[in-house]
């Protein structure tokens, strides 16, 4: 079923004010929800919003606490997310990093303690919408073996990298594992084998089977030996600037909270849009695998998405409408 | 055979001098190609430094020239690379990287027309051993079709971070290609297969073939739509702050010449060496793949082989060196 912006915001907002959240943070949280639904990524919209809830009366996400200075180094800001909600933190962050790069022409703050941001790429728009070229990076618990191993050690700390451009901003959101295990339980379920190989089987084969690798543990980092190094840098990096919990420290307690976060912004008055444009035109005049199939620059489809949903409405799950409306 | 590090960089120096290199110059580039050769990474070491040598025949890199201050944006500064020697001129830069960032915390420098920096690492390296974290990335010609397509319309675009560690630095240096050229040529002279897929074949099947793909220009962006987005995000990025060359703009001369490249480096006088230390020792607590082998971080490998090649010596072709030494 399709349901609007308006009214899947206005349900999650219901919801979060009468779990006490104040007025300001449930207006943003839920527009963060609603936009991500709207924007394609279901997995971090209304699908996720349950165990949203779920963590908020655990009492591990803290519904009054706000993110703060803790001390800085130059310009290098480090915050205290003080156990708060993800998605409210890393939207405040985001907006003094924006604040620090047009005084500065660059804003970095890292943060500390804070919680699942739910899709990264909402704050690389926020920073592109702003004007600002966006870079930001989250630590995660393990979810990924590093290259040579069989276990999970490393987080798949989604980087996200985001330019402004006047067609529609470019916004790269990766994550370093090649799917994400809610891609991959959403495969299992519907019986489909992966695209590409996702990871290894129990027996050390790489393997398109989505339930093969829920079972071993073992998916697969982007590009093997490279996606494992660049997560595991980015954790360092994470650790060595905020001296908060890196993964290995998530997962020394059984829930993922408390993560690490970065933010930095660049600023200028002038991106040179007639050469963006330039790299937009070439990268697209590459001829097609498929005949008529368009290359896409990261942030095209979104955007696409977004407008489509917004003119003929958000396809939601009806169960978990249903359970929505209910909460 | 084996060559010392000392006759190693007195030979290419000897070559820089004849060619009007000044003498701080000569000495730079000189002890960049001994010390990429030295730390293993031969491709970029002896292996590469007559083509250098063409390119300054050719003047696509001037002998004379030095990078330099164009403008500001804040604290993030312009400079024009002159089309002087890449290594010289990203060395320059990093240095100037590292002198914003203890005075600010952050210190951030793009630079555009310079040239091809030979190994990325040598300037993570130089970060960290000045006590920063250090980022840069460079764009190259386009060697990788972008996801979708099947021409090359993107450059592999190394991406390098490096974290300060008291046991030997965290440094990941990684091209966005799952190989290189240089890498899948050598395969190919040995007869060898690559070990996991390389490319696409000239039917557009997935490959370990290097001669396939050599033929077919599709080599793999890591993780597929994920390293092509990423190599295309930071073309943009550089693109956008620099105003200098895009790949699309690099493509459209002949050489590789006057490509654009960014410099960032954060410092703190204390990275919790602690808590990175307990990343290392979890990241490394994995079960490994093979019994015995393994689980390294990024530079772990590279330090190993530095230190062998100081004691032993470095491993070289001798009919490169037998070419050098006539130069």
């Amino acid at each position: 079923m399709l349901v609007s912006f308006a009214d899947l915001k206005k349900e999650f907002k219901r919801v979060l004010l009468n779990l006490s959240f104040a007025e300001e943070k449930a207006e943003l949280c839920a527009a963060i929800f609603a936009g991500n639904s709207r924007d394609g990524v279901y997995s971090h919209g209304l699908n996720r919003f349950s165990a949203f809830i779920d963590a908020v009366k655990d009492k591990e996400v803290d519904v009054d606490a706000e993110p703060g200075f803790i001390e800085s180094h130059g310009l290098i800001e480090i915050w205290d997310g003080h156990s708060g909600a993800g998605m409210y933190n890393a939207t405040k962050a985001m907006d003094r990093a924006i604040e620090l790069a047009k005084s500065n022409g660059i804003g970095c703050l890292a943060m500390r303690n804070t919680n699942h941001w739910m899709r990264g790429g909402t704050y690389g728009w926020q920073a592109a919408d702003a004007g600002c070229i966006g870079i930001c990076f989250t630590n995660t618990m393990a979810n990924m073996p590093p290259w040579g191993g069989k276990e999970p050690r490393l987080g798949n700390n989604p980087l996200i990298i985001a330019v402004p451009n006047s067609d529609g901003h470019l916004v790269l959101d990766m994550a370093m594992t090649q799917y994400s295990y809610g891609k991959l339980q959403q495969s299992r379920m519907n019986n489909e084998e992966m695209e590409v190989y996702a990871g290894y089987d129990g027996e050390g084969n790489l393997t398109h089977n989505p339930s093969a690798i829920i079972k071993s543990r073992r998916a697969l980092p982007i590009g093997y030996w490279k996606g494992s190094g660049l997560a595991f840098i980015l954790d360092v990096l994470l650790t060595a600037v905020t001296g908060g919990k890196s993964t290995a420290a998530i997962n020394s307690t059984v829930k993922e909270s408390g993560v690490s976060q970065f933010f930095l912004c660049l600023y200028k008055s002038d991106y040179n849009q007639i050469l963006i444009d330039e790299i937009i035109r070439y990268t697209k005049s590459s001829a097609a695998v498929e005949a008529g199939g368009p290359v896409r620059y990261p942030g095209e489809n979104t955007l696409l998405t977004r407008q489509f949903n917004e003119q003929h409405g958000i396809p939601v799950d009806e169960v978990k409408w249903e359970e929505l409306v209910k909460m």
